[in-house]
Order: C-alpha cells, then structure tokens, then sequence
C-alpha cells in the first residue's frame, strides 16, 4: 500500500488541475521568516504550525516546509492522487531550503538530508509514520562523511535511514532487515549497535539493500526525489492506517480533518558526544509543578528518546536522582539557551509547552514545540497557577481542563495508610490507582475486559500495536521507557494510571510471568496494584481512598460553578450516593431508583411474595411490609440531601427481575413461601417475556397493580411529612412516573398519586408542596410532550432507555455489533456514551419546546448517562435544560461541561 | 346506582341555571309536526332524529319528545345532575301528549302510559336500558281498564311494568321476581304466562311490590312523575354501564357522545288480537335483495320481537315457509300500509330502513326507523342496486361500505362440494362460515380465545351479556330467537357468522352440551362447522373455498378503483400469496420478507449450517446451498408479479430465530452437522439476547455478514435478469434494507448491493434498472429521514416495528396489559391495530417530509400491518404516501379505504 501510494504520488491528476491552480499547498519556515502561523493548525498542523511560529519568533529552527492538510483531503477524495500544482511548489520549497542550508539535495558534496514528519491537528503521537536522514543514497553519503569526518556517523544514519524507510515507505517486515543486523553482532561478537564499525555498518547498508530486493522484487530508490515523494506519500497514507484510526476513534478525532507532512532540514544529535537531543515539558506534566522537566540523550538521535530504548539523563539537576548526570551539568551553555527558550515559549503560547530539540556540534536547534499533554491533576494545577501568574484568564483555566479528563481526578487513589508488599518501583509514568490481574498481551487485554476482568497490561516496552489492549486495561506496566516513553505519553492521555520503565522486573512472555530482582514470580491472573503517582507496583489489591478535591481543584470547580448556568444532580439511590455526590457539588437528586431498594436484604423476600401473590389481598399485604422499609430509605435520603430536590422514579422494570431463575433458587423460595416449586415456576415462567425492555414496565405495572406505586407514593409522602413536621426541613419530594407514552397514563397515574399524598398529608396536618413529573424515555412521549405536559409538573429525559429506543438498540444486547459500528465509523460514537444529538438530541429538543409551550414553567431535566457526558452536557445546555443529572462521580465533569457550554457561547 | 340517579334527578343544579336557560334540551314530535329533524342524530340520537323527521313526512307516530344528548354531556359533566331548565321543559313537552292523545299522565281515569327508550347516535342494539308502559300504579291501571275493558291486558301491563321498572331502575334482582311469577303459575297448575289470569296477575303486582320493598328497603314508587324522572335517569345511567362500554369500545364509538332519551307515548301491540308488534327491513339485510322482510307477532309488546322468546311469524308469503301464517295473510290492510310506508321511508332516507311497528286494535304506529344494519354482502348489493335505481351516486354507493366491514366477504366459505354432516339448521342469521370447538359461555369463548382455541359459542340465546364472548368466538349457535334477535344482530354488525333460532337442538348448560333432534351429542371441545349463508350446523371441521370477487362487489371495486389514488400493494413471501393477492387486486409487492423462505423444508438446515458455521469460508458454503433455492422463490413471484413492482426485504430476524431450542432438537440438529452438542449449545447460548426485538438484526446482520446480503442480492438479480433476458419480463426489482438507524448503515449496505447487482447485470449482459431503499421502522430513522434519504430510492414505513419503539412496547409481550390499556381507554385504540396518528403517525408524516425534501421523487409506502387498517389508510392517503401494502385479504380493504380518503376529502 505505502509503496503504492509513493509512485502513484508522481502522478498528477488533471481533473483537480484548475482549482489547484488557485490554492496554495506548501508553506516555507526558515531563518526567522515563516509563511505560516501558529493559528494555522488546521491546515498546517499542530506541528507545522508551530514550526512556523517558532521560526517567527526567532527561534533556532532548521528550516522547512509543510505540506497542508488540505492535501490530504484532497489526496483522499480523488482517489490518493495529489493536486496537480504540488510537484511544483514542493522542489520551490527544497531550493529555498537548499539555498539557507547551504547544500543541495541529492548532492555528491555537500548534500541536504531532511525529514519528513506527520503532523495533525490534534496531536497523535505514535500514531503515524515518520522518516528520519531522506536524501542518503551511495553517493551522498559521501558527502556526509566529508562534511562530517565521521564515516561511522555516516553509514550509521545510511543503514537508519534504510531500516525506517523501507519499514514505512516499502512495507518490508522489520524483522527482516533487524535479523542481519543481529547476525552482523554476533558475527563480530558483540552486543551492543554501537559496537559495530564505519565498515560493519557499510557492509550492512549493502546486506540490507540486497535484502529488500530479494523480499520485495524491486531495489530500495537510490533517487532522493523518489525517495521523497515515497515518504510523503506513506505520511498521508499512515492517516488511515488501523492504528491511526483506532486513535482518532478513542480520541474523537474525524478522519476528515487529514494530516499535513513537514518536511524539514535534518540536524543531528548523534554526530558525537557534543551532539544531543532530548524533549522536555516547560511544568511538569504529571503533577503541574512549575519546574522545567525533560530528559535527554547524548549522542543521539531524537526518535531513541521517545522509543524508550535507552533509559534517557534528566534535564536538570533537580529532577535528577543523581545516577546519571543532567543535562544542566554535561551540557550547561546549552542547557541555559533552552530555558531561555521554554519561557519565551510558554509566554508565548501561554500554556505548559512539549517541547523537542537536538544539539548538534554543541548548537541547539528546536524541532517542536506544542501545547503539552498532562495529567488531569497537572491539568488542574497549571490553570490555576497560571491565572495566579496573570498568564490567562479564570475563564480560560476553565475552558483549559478538558471535563472528560476530570474523570481521572475524581476515582479513588490507594490508602497511604494501607500495607503494600512492594514487588518493584517504577516510573510515575501516569497517576492514579488500578488494580487486577496481569495479562501480557494487548489481545489478551482486550478478551479480558470483554468478559468484565480487570486486567494490567504488562509489558516490556509498549509500541501502537498495543493501544487497543491499554484501552482495555485498568493500568500498564513496563519494564522499559522513560516519563516520554511511548506507554507513559498514551496512558496519560487516556487519562489511565502508567507505571513506565521499571528496571527491577524483566518480562518473560513465553512463560506468561514477569520476574522481580528479589525473585518474585507474578504470573497471568495473580493480582498486583499499581500505584500511578509514586510508581509502585503492588503484591495482591490494596483498598483505595477517595480523592481531595480542595485546592486548585476546590479554586477551579469556584470559577466553574461562577460561569455555568445548568444546575448539576446526580442519579443517586442510597443516603451513601447522596452524600458523595453532595461532596461533588450535586445540586439535587435527578434520579432515585426505588427498584434498587427493592433488592436490598431482606427485602426482596417481601417484594417476591408481593409479586407472587394471588391476588390484591395478598400484594397488599406484602406491601404492608415493605413499606416501613421504603420509607426508611427515603428518610435517609431526605435528610443527607438538607432540602435539596430529590425526585424519586416509581417502580421501572418489569416484575420478573425480583424473581429467581435458577432451579435450586427457585425450589428455595418455594419453601421459605410454603407453595410448591412448580406453582412458582409456573408463575414465574408466566412473568416471561420476550422483549422486557419493552414490556410489562414502568407505569405500566403503576397501572394494571396500582397498589404498588400506592405504597411507594405513602412512603414518600410520610418519610417527607415526617421530617418537615418533627425536623423542620423544607422538602419538595419530586415523585416521577416512568415509561409514560400516552399523557392518558399519565394523568391515571397522577390522579392515584395525588390521593395518596393528599390522604398522607392530611394526617399529618401539615403544609408541604410536592412534584408530580415522568420520565420522557420512548419517542412517543417526546413527540406528543405537548399533551404530556398538562400533567407533569417536570419532564426528566431518560436519554439511556430513550437512546434504546430510538435507534432500536438494546443496550444488554449490542456488544454484538456496537464495537464494529463503532470502530467502522457507522456510527460516529457509540450512543449510549455520547447523546446522538442528530436523532435523540432531536427528539429531547421536541420534548423541551412542545413541554414548555404547554406549560411555561415546566421543570426540564436529564437523567440519563449521558447527563455526565460533556458533548451531551453542553447539548443539554444550548436545547435550554434546566438541569443534568449523573452518576456521583461524574458531578465535577458535569459542571465543568456546563461552564463550558456557557463560555463557548460567549466566543461565538 | 340507578335509584341513585333517580333519586338525584329531581334535584336542580343552582350552578348550570344561567347556562341552561339559553339552551333548549327537549323537542316535541307529534301529529305531523316536529321540532327536531332527521339530521340532528348527534343532538337527538338516532332513534329521536328519526322519530321527528318521520313524524314530519306524515307518517303515524304515537306523539313524545326527546332529551337532547346535551343533557346526558351535561349530567356527566355536572357529576350526574341535570341542567336547572330541565324540569319545566319536560312538564311542558308532557302537557303538550296529553293534549294530542285526549289523555292525562297519572290520570285514575284516562291515563296516559309513556315509554322511555334510550337512543344514541350511532345504533347500539339491546345495550342500553327501556322502561315501557311509565305512569301506571294502581290508580291508573283502573283508567287503563276502563279505556280497554280488559282488565288481564291491564294487569299484564301493570306487572311488566313493575317487573321492568324494577329491574332497569331499581336495580332489583330479576331472579327475584321471575320467582314469585313461576311460583304463581306453579299454584295454579299452568305453564305459560298468557295462561294467567287478571286476578292471578293483580295478585302478583302485589307480590312484588312488597317483595321490592323487602329486599330493597323502600316501596315501589307510585308517584308517575317519580317513575318517569327514574326511568329517565336510568337511560343516561346506562350509557356508561360496562355493557354499553364495551359495545362503545369495540364498535370505537366515544364516550363523549352521550344518549339522548325517549319519551313517548304507548301504543299497544297486546290489546287483544287486532293487536300485533313487528320489526323489519326495507331490504334483506342478510343477501341485500330488494325485498321488504321482516317479522311480526300477534298481540305482543315490541320488546318481544327483539328478545327472541317467541318464535315471530313472516312479514310476508314470499318470506315464509308456510308454517307459520304472515301478516301479509292475518292483516292484509295494515300490512298493505305498511308497504306503502317502507317505500316512502327508503326514498325519504336514501338508504334501507330498519323500522319498528306497532299495530293498536288495527291501527299502524310507527315506532322507530333507522339504516339497517347488514351484512357485507347485503351492504355491497343494497349500495349497488340503489346506484342502479338511481337512489344514489356512485361515490355514495362506495362511501356506504365501511371498509372494515369488506373483511368479511374476503375470507373463504364452505367448499359447496365437501362432504357435510348435518347436525341441524337454524336460521342463517349472519353469512359466512365459521369452524371451531363447542363452548357453552361467553366465559369459556374467552379464555379459549386466548390461549388461541377457535371456539363456537353455543346458547340457548344470547343476551348483551355475552357481547364479549361473541366477539372471542368464530361463530354463534343459538336456539331460540329470529332473524332480528340479539345473536342475529350483533353478530351481523360484527360481521361473524350466526346460525340462530336453532329449534332442532336442546342446550345443556349444566351438561356442557347439546342434543341434536336426532339424539346426536356434542359436548364442550367437539369441533362444528356453521354454514352462515344456509344456517346449516355441521359436524366436524369442513374445507373452505376462496369468495367470489365478481358481480356487485366486482363492480363497486370498479367504482373504488376509479376515485382513490393511493396504490395497494400486498406483503406476500410466496408465488401463492402473490396469486391470491393479485387477484384481490393488489399493484405489486410492497414486502417480500426473505427470511420466511429460510424456514421452508429442507432450507432451515443449510440456513443453520450458515449461522453456526465457524468462518466466513464454512458461511459461503452454506450460503452456496441457499442461493439456487433463494433464486427459485424470486422467479416464482417475480413470474406471479407479472412485472408489477416487488419490493424484497433482506434478511432481517436475528439469527437465534432460526435456531431449535431444545435439547432434542439441538442433538439432533449436532448429529446431522456433524459437531458436538455441546459447541452447538454455546453458540445458540451466544447468540440469546435479551431483547432480540432491538437486537443483532437487520442491516446490522447485513453489516457484520456482508457475505448474507450478497447472496440474497444476487438471487435476486439473477432471477430478474433470467426473467429479463429469456422470457421478456419487465422488472425493477426494489432492493429493501431493514432496521436502518443511521444514514452510513444504508450507504454502506448500498454500496455492497450495488457491486453485487452490477456484477450479476454484466454477468447476464442486459440493461436492467433496480431500486435500492430502506425500511423507516425506527424512530431514529424517521428523525433522520433527509440524510437517509440522500442514500435510498425508496422508504417503505414498517410501522409494526415503528409502533413498537415509538411506544416501547413490544408486541409479544403487550398481551399482559395492552387488552386494560384498550378497555380502560387508556390507548384510544390498540396501536398495533389502528396507526397511532399523534405520535407513531407523527414520525411517519415528518419522514415523508424530510424523505421529499432531500429526494423529491422518492418513492413512499408502507408496509406495517396498519396498510390494511382503514383509518390508517386514509391517514396514508392524507400525508401523501405513494403506497400502502398489506396483507392479500386486506387488499380489497385498503382499495376501498383509499377511495374514502378521496371522497371525504372532496367533502371537505
């Protein structure tokens, strides 16, 4: 394919040829001048956008140019071929590089080597394919080594150069060329790459050229235009690559927005040990610390760094534990200039910089400067820090932190208090706390989670290949790789907790166990616990507390809650949810699931008596015994929730899911009720249904067995009456009626409620105001809102059952095909995460506008999953909602999203 | 409750007094003057509208008035009490009898007697209440027997009046009374009540007086003013007793219609032989001959034509069999009255008559005339002779056919030429044939209906009681009662099959069976056949044959099919179907579900083979198996289609579907495949869902298992194109994709249909145009209906889908609270049966628009069972579809529907 791409890259296509003509493809970066900016990132690139910037703003930047993304659309949509007018300004762009670089390409003497690099909008690291030394055939390495005076060098970035070329560009299996090389070692016995001479390496640009030809049936191009022309045809080629796609999948990127290539000047870190390169964040990235934070290698090339090969020096003196020395102290003039440049860098973006540089001959150059990625906590800190330092605003530290990142800060993290039995220490590559059971492979991460294992990807080192099996896994270990490594950068993005580079266990996948220097033997399936902000791997599971959310995160959630106008609740069906959501910053109860109570203990004796009763005599007296039980739930409520709203859902899913299925269960009960097992399973089995998410349910069974939602309106009312005649509070019990499709069920429903809560009320002789709503949860409801809301003082969207219907997709049963539609991009996200708003979001729309044009005031809410989903929260936002409401946890994330919603607003 | 009424009804709401004082709610008839008109049924009811408007024309009405349905609205409205004005206009409308009859209500010497009837708009024999011979109590049966010198007709009157009265108003146990009368005639050793004497029947008047006041606590009221305001609040009362209810929910007659209330003056059809009572029909309302039918009785009250108790004697010579003499031959000159009348009253009313008489010591009344009822076929003749006679237009003739009513001339009669075992004969009371096992209660009917027994409903006579057991039944058997009796009547409006007036049979109840005069036994679960067209009762089940579709019924289709515009396609899976429904008239295919041809024969195992095989390589082989029988089925329907459009469904039922489920069958089923009966359990058990109706099915299978589709699409093309190319065919087949959600699924699927329709087209070397389009059967779908549309040819609404997530109520399982929802009214009308318009109709209506806004010439249909529904298909008409499809049977049904549509429009 990549091969493909790269010779049909010659060819022009004629069609295009006049829009072409129009448009501007290429854009220079050099010497201080750039034609592109910063602010260009979707059509440079976030790369190539800051190429050109940093170029502007007068930094060491070898020049370059950028292929723009648009050439990969347009690549794309006729059929992979490129713009006419492309060739053309592509070797413009070359002699101009040719003319500041003083060489040419493809010359003898003194000849140009470049890179030709990816670049997207959002950044995707890893992800897609890049090539280092292009310009290198048997004749120009002469003149490398002539201008080096290191053949070595030399012949050691040739035979790079043949291994990543004709990997990318030719799809020549790796393995291939990686077994001469091994071969070459052991034949002049040695271990080590560097080990091998000027002549070894020679001799082995010639092995593998014979090599590739024998394999593919056609020679590695001598051409360095060729050679060019392949590798940005393997660039734009790499976008659609099953990794690239994966991430952009799990990242919610569009395959639309194309990638653009930079092709630029090489320099050299590993010309000798006055050469160097390295990356750095301008904060660090795990906790937000405002310290310079980087790591290097001497003598080397920039891909070793971010490779996780060599286990890399840190940058400075107070990062450094003193093994190896900093770059502070190897290469201090240097090390001066760059933290001159990161200030002017982070002034400049006004946000944490990712930055990359190489040293070559003792002169720095930078390669890259990006915003960087962090660490939801760093995330947090940097914000706040820099409002405090007057670089941004409160709300652009608000806009900043992304909700969904939230989520990482807001799980438990390991109690210090509890006892660890150490096995080994890494790298605190990414924070948090995960726990389960080792697995060794991506594919057996990816089986594990399938069937609801929590598993810990271990691995030596991870590489792409592996980034379905991180997705699936609780946390990743590995022995190798630093703060940058390729796990550790992927992990912190998915917000998962990284162990990185953790020297004291070696890894043995044939046997399926991994070793540590004190001899412990962990193997698939023993449980271990990583500790992601210290790098401590666990023997065995280690209990979890929750986390703080006071400081920048308590400063942050301030300014949030200052610039949102939805109201945040939380589905919450125990005192003990109730109280940990109000810890974050739930302004109310959207959703009390009483079926949840219905389960508990005790109880659900008296609930499957209740259901398997004779007759209303017999449910009746069932329910007698329920009801304190009821109303002691609701008490605990009330009172944990001091007078915020709480609505309360009656009774939802259909009645055969109190009642046992197993035979010996089955017989069980039939004893504990004196009635013969098969009276039971004969009841039982009558309870069967085909479809019970769209069966005997909701007020459905409020209808036809009114005396259950009797008793649960009672235990509301008098658990409510209770505590505002004997404690003074002031409650307004929210009662929603669920599954209505026709306003006529409704208002029978309604109509028994109120008798209840009026009957309740009176004996209680008190004054108390209270809601009666429904669930909007199938499409009738949303279509005929407009009846519905003649009685309901509140409508909550039930957006999981509504999403199930909707698109006729049973949640329990979708595992099936969901994961292809969503890795197919049949659908753009999978549903029940992210609120479809094109088809769903319809319908609530309808539901809000036909609800409040009946009835002005109607309380509007969320109540599904979705309600914690930030593209869903700010969907609720701008439909004009008065409330979300989400799991506990998700509380934050809620309220962040709202704010955003209202500060995205503003921008427009 | 009715005494209640009664009592309530002399008080006067203080509230309504202003209101009322506006409104007129009582209009007199009487001596060829009327206030009220022949077309103000929604104000008088039927019954009064035509009591005026005959009363009007000259003809001879005994003089009376009418309460407006108002006042019933009224009375429910103000919680059962009477608008303030009432009274005066009653005492009024009274005085102005008196006058007119030379009589005086409650008069000791000259009273006058009043009968008070209900009268609805719309017809509802025998559901509501009547009280005959209102105002006499011991006074003023003295002036009764003055006036007709007979003091036993005088006494007989008094003590059905008691035992009426009591009953309809009081609420008194008919049992109670019956008691006393048959112990009377047991102490004077007599066996029929004409046998009784006027001291006898004077005594019992006495006897169940006091027993009223035993029983109930309070005497019989003597006041007339307080019978007549009793009797009058027992009519409305009876409007919402569960009877009425019933009737009203099954015919879809609101309940906000109300009853308007008779009041009028007695004629006597029991004064002594010159005396006779009678009903009859303009027409046959069983064949729809033009010949004047009916029955009568000598000296007998009107109610004892309708109950059925006394066999009644023929109208006419040509009607009788000579048993019985007619009353054209006992009195000649009433009855040439009488012809000369129904003539007038069928020109006056354009439609036949269903008229009630009363003849008074040889004096003609008229009592009551209203269209008829009739069957189909009656109903198809009588609107086609009368365009013939000039009566009526063509569009009136095809308006007069109530669409759902044709559904009984469609479906099969007894095969003349099969073998019959006669048991017995009765009168053929309502055509068509009807087979099933003996059940002796309305009870039994139902239970067995619902475990989905075909029942006959056998009784000795049916009463409204047994309404609901009627309608479970195939087909009634009674054996007592005429042509005009209660099982007659209603089972003609229900269009069921009636054998009635059985006198050869003797029911059992206690025995739970019936003896024929042959000695012949059938006991409960024996299974008969009723032949309604001869009356003829057979033993045994008997083969049916298809129904003629020619004569009138051809030619009124004639008419129908030159003012609709709507086509009306069939759902047919077979070349069968496909005949049967041509020749019903269908204009193509609008569903031809594919996977109903897996099940057949020896399919199911290559279909199996496929699902369970372990590879796309085992899928293909056994999916080359399936494709030459796939093929087979497309040329015999497209062969049967004879060119008309054929819209194929792919596969759409998830694949467990086609899987055994027991153990036995899964053994089986592993031996013949050669694999372990285990494996084969764990991938049935893999593929359970839990809600397959929202599961794995569809175009979800299409996009998992390309590899189904293909084949499926390749059958279909390459069975066109043989049609094409070797016999002439003109064919466009139309390609449907089930379960679309999301405009990509479409694409998708499109996209691989199309390679495969192109390679079969090249393949066979012709031009062959092809359709592809989509089932709208989810909500999404219809939300979405513009960017869908951007990928079909044509939409086809699968409203039994889309019922079923718009409601999110699955079909299978509805049967558990569906039934209450219908009776209760919760649902208007059963969603499955009749489209939902308001919210279902709403999604359909909002895809054809965004369908057309996207792709004007889009085509549009539907294809849910709702395509035969009338009102459903007059709502397809409204919104614009192109099609409806519905089942062969139905076809004639929406033919007719569609030409409503037209005709009501033009209306309009």
């Amino acid at each position: 394919m990549a091969v493909k791409v790269g010779q049909e890259a010659l060819k022009v296509v004629k069609a295009g040829e006049e829009k072409a003509m129009a448009e501007k493809f290429v854009y220079f970066f050099g010497d201080g001048k750039a034609e592109g900016r910063g602010d260009m990132k979707n059509l440079l690139g976030g790369k190539g956008a800051n190429l050109a910037e940093m170029t502007a703003i007068g930094l060491p930047v070898p020049p370059g140019f950028t292929l723009s993304t648009e050439v990969c659309t347009e690549f794309y949509k006729n059929n992979r071929q490129y713009p006419a007018a492309l060739t053309a300004e592509v070797n413009e762009n070359l002699r101009r590089i040719e003319q500041l670089m003083g060489k040419r390409f493809g010359d003898a003497k003194n000849p140009l080597l470049v890179s030709v690099r990816s670049g997207a909008r959002a950044s995707m690291p890893g992800m897609m394919d890049t090539v280092l030394n292009l310009g290198l055939n048997d004749s120009t390495v002469q003149g490398i080594i002539e201008q080096s005076g290191d053949p070595r060098f030399a012949y050691d970035a040739y035979r790079r150069f043949v291994q990543m070329y004709s990997d990318v560009v030719m799809d020549m299996d790796k393995e291939d060329l990686d077994h001469l090389m091994d071969q070459m070692k052991e034949n002049r016995g040695v271990r080590l790459d560097t080990e091998l001479t000027a002549a070894d390496l020679k001799e082995l640009v010639g092995l593998f050229k014979n090599k590739i030809k024998e394999v593919l049936g056609r020679p590695f191009p001598e051409d360095p235009q060729e050679q060019l022309w392949g590798a940005i045809g393997a660039v734009f080629g790499s976008w659609m690559n099953p990794r690239a796609k994966t991430y952009r999948r799990l990242n919610n990127i569009p395959a639309e927005w194309g990638t653009a290539v930079n092709v630029q000047s090489m320099v050299f870190g590993n010309m000798g040990n006055d050469c160097a390169t390295g990356v750095a964040f301008t904060r660090n990235p795990s906790t937000g610390e405002k310290v310079f934070f980087g790591e290097f290698l001497v003598n080397a090339q920039g891909e070793d760094v971010v490779a996780g090969i060599r286990t890399p020096q840190p940058i400075n003196k107070q990062q450094g534990d003193g093994t190896l020395p900093s770059m502070e102290e190897v290469m201090p003039e240097s090390y001066r200039q760059l933290m001159q440049i990161q200030e002017v860098l982070e002034k400049h973006y006004r946000d944490m910089q990712d930055i990359e540089f190489t040293i070559e001959t003792g002169k720095l150059f930078m390669l890259q400067t990006r915003n960087g990625k962090r660490t939801s906590q760093a995330a947090v800190k940097i914000a706040v820090d820099m409002v405090r330092e007057g670089l941004i605003t409160e709300k652009e530290a608000v806009l900043r932190i992304d909700p969904q990142q939230l989520d990482q800060l807001l799980h438990p993290s390991l109690d210090p208090k509890a006892p660890r039995t150490l096995l080994c220490k890494g790298l605190p590559a990414s924070p948090g706390a995960a726990c389960g059971e080792v697995v060794f492979s991506a594919e057996a991460a990816e089986e594990a989670a399938k069937i609801g294992l929590k598993v810990i990807l271990v691995r030596t080192e991870t590489s792409p290949e592996d980034i379905h099996g991180m997705h699936a896994a609780q946390g990743i270990l590995t022995a190798r790789g630093g703060m940058t490594s390729h796990a550790a950068v992927v992990a912190r993005g998915m917000g998962k907790c990284c162990v990185a580079g953790c020297g004291d266990m070696k890894v043995d996948y044939k046997a399926q166990q991994f070793t540590t220097r004190q001899g412990v033997v962990i193997s698939q399936g023993d449980v271990i616990t990583l500790d992601g902000s210290t790098g401590e791997v666990i023997q065995g599971a280690v209990p979890t507390v929750q986390p703080e959310l006071t400081g920048e995160f308590g400063q942050l959630m301030q300014w949030v809650d200052s610039f949102r106008r939805l109201k945040v609740r939380t589905n919450a069906d125990t005192p003990n949810d109730s109280k940990v959501a109000r810890d974050f910053g739930a302004e109310g109860i959207g959703l009390c699931r009483t079926e949840h109570m219905f389960f508990e203990g005790e109880r659900i004796m008296a609930v499957r008596e209740m259901i398997l009763a004779a007759d209303l005599e017999g449910r009746k007296r069932a329910l007698a015994k329920i009801l304190p039980m009821q109303k002691g739930d609701f008490l605990g409520i009330f009172r944990e929730m001091k007078g915020l709203p709480v609505t309360i859902r009656l009774l939802d899913p259909p009645l055969h899911e109190f009642l046992p299925h197993s035979e010996k269960d089955l017989e069980e009960l039939a004893q504990v009720m004196k009635v013969s097992a098969a009276a039971l399973k004969g009841k039982v089995d009558f309870l069967h249904e085909f479809n019970p998410m769209l069966g005997h349910r909701g007020c459905r069974l409020g209808l036809t067995f009114p005396e259950i939602y009797d008793m649960q309106v009672q235990a509301i009312m008098e658990a409510a009456c209770e505590l505002v005649k004997n404690e003074g509070y002031l409650i307004v019990p929210e009662i929603m009626i669920p599954l209505v499709a026709h306003v006529k069920e409704l208002k029978i429903m309604r109509e028994n409620a109120v008798a209840v809560a009026e009957e309740v009320i009176g004996r209680y002789g008190i004054k108390i105001e209270y809601l009666i709503g429904t669930m909007i949860e199938l499409p009738r409801a949303a279509l005929t809102a407009d009846e519905i809301a003649v009685e309901a003082d509140f409508f909550s969207f039930g957006t999981n059952d509504l999403t199930q219907t909707t698109f006729g997709l049973s949640r329990d049963d979708a595992g099936k095909f969901l994961p292809f539609y969503v890795e197919r991009e049949i659908f753009p996200n999978d549903p029940f995460v992210a609120l479809d708003q094109t088809g769903v979001g319809q319908l609530v729309k309808m539901g809000c506008e036909k609800g409040r044009a009946t009835r002005p005031e109607i309380k509007l809410g969320i109540c599904g999953e979705h309600g914690g989903e930030p593209s869903s929260v700010i969907f609720c936002h701008q439909i004009g909602l008065d409330y979300v409401s989400c799991s506990p946890f998700r509380v934050p994330i809620a309220r962040l999203a709202a704010a955003h919603a209202v500060l995205l607003e503003e921008k427009k």
